[in-house]
């Protein structure tokens, strides 16, 4: 079929470090392109083999050991149709970020990644050498070049392709999630595309992995720069393209997702991938009464399934009727098991432990702490018999200003709602409901409460969520000093308190469970603070 | 004076992020150089004005605003002596990692890094863009280039230097300590000095910064190679060294620390500075009549004197009276306060509270881990009433199997000994009974057991610690895969669990406390492992 050409975009859901089952997945997916789909090429995502990011696996000699095997294996199945598959490489000493293109026996073509992301999330500077060349090969008549993620994000590589005659980009991703960003990919591939008229394939990973979650989202755009076909958000599959005479021909663009369903689903992917490729058998989770247990839960059932997933309520003196009710009624709801555990006699054996020691001493936030704590214990102990993993359920903002107990409700191995800022928990709330209610609305309507003293509430030590969270983007995620966010029209005393709050609390951040990223900066990877610092210490206020 | 020249190192402790207080510091240095030394330079470490490492704070706009601000003091200052100073520096929106050289009211020369870090615990090119080019300046007569930390472990900088004509080098270093890498930095540097034939003035940073300590051993070699002069390690001061016609005058040559001394220094500081720089009034430890708690409590004692030191022992029913007894004795051969505190009726509580959800299901490690936590609660209890930190015992074997219960024995603020082998941990132990025995022998000689269960010893769960401490130092710092370390001589069965455990217990890691590191490869921001991982899980056995 001269002038016609069929490529499948391989959204692929991979286990970093798994080299030889993530190879398998490829063969298995190259034999249904090949024999189900008549394709020409299938195109896998950046690092294939080894899942990204592998991380300090890097640094392992036997990684490479695996993956010249798992090439082997590729070579070896002799199929009739051309793999391209990212892999990490390594020659003379130094590793590359590898694109390869297997051809029946042999690889007949080899791409060394020119631009290394180290910012953000990336590390990729620890572990590579920079490419210096295109590589450009030909794919049944048309010249073909591989770039590889960031290579796209800037001119220089998609450019040296064109002049050396590439008339067809396949970009190969492993582009992490967050909000909004699928708009930031189109509009940088569709400027490579128009600046050298070529089309371009950008095909992108799907999955969880730690902190992060690929969403998948994989595209192409046509020569003028316009999406002609788009593979959905956070689902694996096959997509073919055709091209005839060099073009991409328009097929089916699967909706963009609005921005709390995306942030929904990619936290419910996030959920389910750590706690199964961790391989826990379900998850346990505390429940208060307020949102972000309840939307946890709800998470947690929407990612495993609600016989995965365990509720336990355990009130103090200072809960209150509505939370209990409110609690089992999520449980209810969501048909998951639940348990209740009063606290108060393990509170009253550790106060009669202490008492002596405190003698003189007046309560103060050490019983609130203790009463967390105690929760924490209980959570971990029905973890440790059961098996199942315990999801943290704190959001983002209090994450920031440390308003969580280190060992209390910090508990956990992952946070699902770990990156969302409390007004977005409430956006989240409301959009899970409106796909049928599991969330009492008075959850959503009562003023939040961490219910560790008498008619304690959030706004008792902070400011109302409204303010706090957009002090703390700005903080944060743009970096603005106090006298820029004064600037822009917040109340100093207010932004200083709440600078100094994120300041402090790096040591809890620091102990904290990783959770699914979802803005542009999550606490963790993201952002590495020094825990000892004096900066903004010598400022009044 | 012609012919002769003094420069001054100052081996100063700075604290990250305070750049007023770091610039009050370094002019203070400077004018005690001129009027008490008469020196005609002096040489401060590496981003002396912000500390070392600054990392994310490298991000914000208002750092670069504040060295701005810091450099105009130095000017300002207007004194007979040469400043030279590093400190990062913003331009064209790249920054760089640079040495200025303020003479009078002027920076008359400046340096930017052009070998940037960015492996083990470095992320230099996360925040710096790299210098091209060689600063020669006219230092009263001698051409003198400056270079920057990692500039002098490569032979380009130095090379360069002197090809434009350099004399003398000045290196401005931020250069942590690990346990001999002062043997590595005086060869490379002697290598330079060699290669060159110029005298080469080494000046490094001290004093603890979270995971880091830095070990000043600033030192002068002659155009030889020769060391002419060593300051001590772990001490902050002003050091001057005079050049007679472009050579040193070999002056006072500060001994070289054994291997156990220099570690247990290291220690000492690592817990004296995070302790103080982050403003706890002192350290709470708990003891458990084993080594590791007892030489944690004479680390947290020789940093901070007795009195800045409590300790606690939480007893429970499998707790042997020998241990109580011991703990006791540390704790009154050292002079703190003591308090015990029997866990049984918390336990008992717990118990309780968890009966009707275990029903059915057997004692297992879960009750293990309620001992631990109940303890690690009771620590933070005291911790939240008083202020002071916990100072976590776990030592770096421990770390790397997982031996340590989560929101248990983890618990706390800063590892004293997170990074020291068990092995290690007995040298250490020796070392400090030699200056004064405050560990009772005996817990020198018993054999380790947590006591979470009826006579258990850790070579129930763990092979004997002159087999795993080897094992982990070549999976761990080395990179050795499994088949390598089975080939060096080692049980294969053996060497393939303890491997298992360091997988899979990433998580905790990832949860635990920072720690001192005193070993090539800590755990921390040294060794960044994926938690999700299936590296090795398709192995058999």
């Amino acid at each position: 079929m001269p002038g016609s050409l069929r490529i499948v975009m391989a959204q692929l859901n991979l286990l970093v470090g798994d080299v030889d089952g993530n190879a398998s997945l490829v063969l298995e997916a190259a034999r249904r392109a090949q024999n189900e789909l008549q394709a020409d090429a299938i195109v896998f995502p950046e690092l294939a083999l080894t899942g990204y990011p592998p991380e300090d696996l890097l640094l392992r000699p036997e990684l490479y050991r695996l993956v010249d095997r798992a090439l082997e294996r590729l070579c070896e199945a002799r199929l009739d149709i051309d793999l391209v598959v990212g892999h990490p490489r390594r020659e003379n000493g130094r590793s590359y970020n590898t694109a390869s293109v297997v051809r029946g026996g042999h690889v007949i073509a080899c791409y060394d990644k020119q631009c290394l992301p180290n910012y953000a999330v990336f590390d990729e500077k620890r572990y590579f050498s920079a490419g210096t060349e295109p590589a450009v090969f030909d794919l049944r008549g048309v010249p073909t070049a591989l770039t590889i993620c960031e290579d796209i994000w800037e001119p220089g590589p998609a450019a040296a392709a064109a002049a050396q005659g590439a008339r067809l980009l396949l970009n190969l991703n492993a582009s992490p999630y967050h909000m909004t960003k699928w708009r930031q990919r189109e509009a940088e591939v569709a400027q490579r595309a128009r600046e050298n008229a070529v089309p371009i394939v950008y095909v992108n990973l799907v999955g969880g992995q730690d902190e992060l979650v690929f969403d998948g989202d994989s595209f192409v755009v046509d020569g003028a720069g316009q999406v002609a076909l788009r593979a959905p958000a956070f689902d694996t599959g096959l997509f073919p393209v055709d091209l005839r005479d060099g073009a991409p021909v328009p097929g089916e663009c699967a909706p963009v997702l609005a921005d709390d369903e995306s942030v929904y689903r990619a936290i419910v992917l996030g959920v389910r991938d750590y706690v199964d490729k961790n391989g826990f058998p379900g998850v346990v989770i505390g429940l208060s009464g307020g949102i972000d247990s309840a939307l946890t839960l709800a998470i947690a059932v929407d990612a495993l399934g609600a016989d995965r997933v365990e509720a336990v309520m355990m009130p103090s003196t200072y809960t209150r009727d509505i939370s209990i009710e409110d609690a089992k009624r999520e449980a209810e709801l969501l048909g998951v098991r639940y348990t209740m555990i009063p606290i108060a006699p393990v509170f009253d054996a550790f106060r009669g432990a202490l008492d002596e020691r405190f003698q003189g001493l007046s309560t103060d936030i050490t019983e609130e702490n203790l009463q967390a704590r105690i929760r924490g214990t209980l959570l971990m102990a029905i973890s440790n018999k059961t098996g199942a993993m315990v999801l943290t359920t704190g959001n983002k903002s209090e994450m920031a200003v440390g308003y969580a107990t280190l060992y209390g409700d910090m508990v956990g191995g992952f946070g699902a709602i770990k990156d969302v800022p409390k007004m977005l928990v409430y956006r989240l709330a409301r959009y899970r409901n409106q796909l049928g209610e599991v969330i009492p609305r008075r959850v959503l309507t009562r003023a939040p409460s961490a219910e560790l003293a008498p008619d304690q509430e959030d706004t008792d030590s902070l400011p109302p969520y409204e303010v706090l969270d957009p002090i703390l983007e700005r903080y944060v995620e743009r970096d603005e000093s106090v006298g820029d966010i004064v600037a822009a029209g917040f109340d100093e005393a207010t932004v200083r308190r709440v600078v100094r709050m994120v300041d402090r609390n790096e040591y809890k951040r620091r102990q904290a469970a990783p959770g699914v990223r979802v803005t542009p900066r999550a606490f963790g990877r993201d952002r590495r603070y020094p825990i000892t610092s004096g900066l903004g210490r010598g400022e009044s206020g």
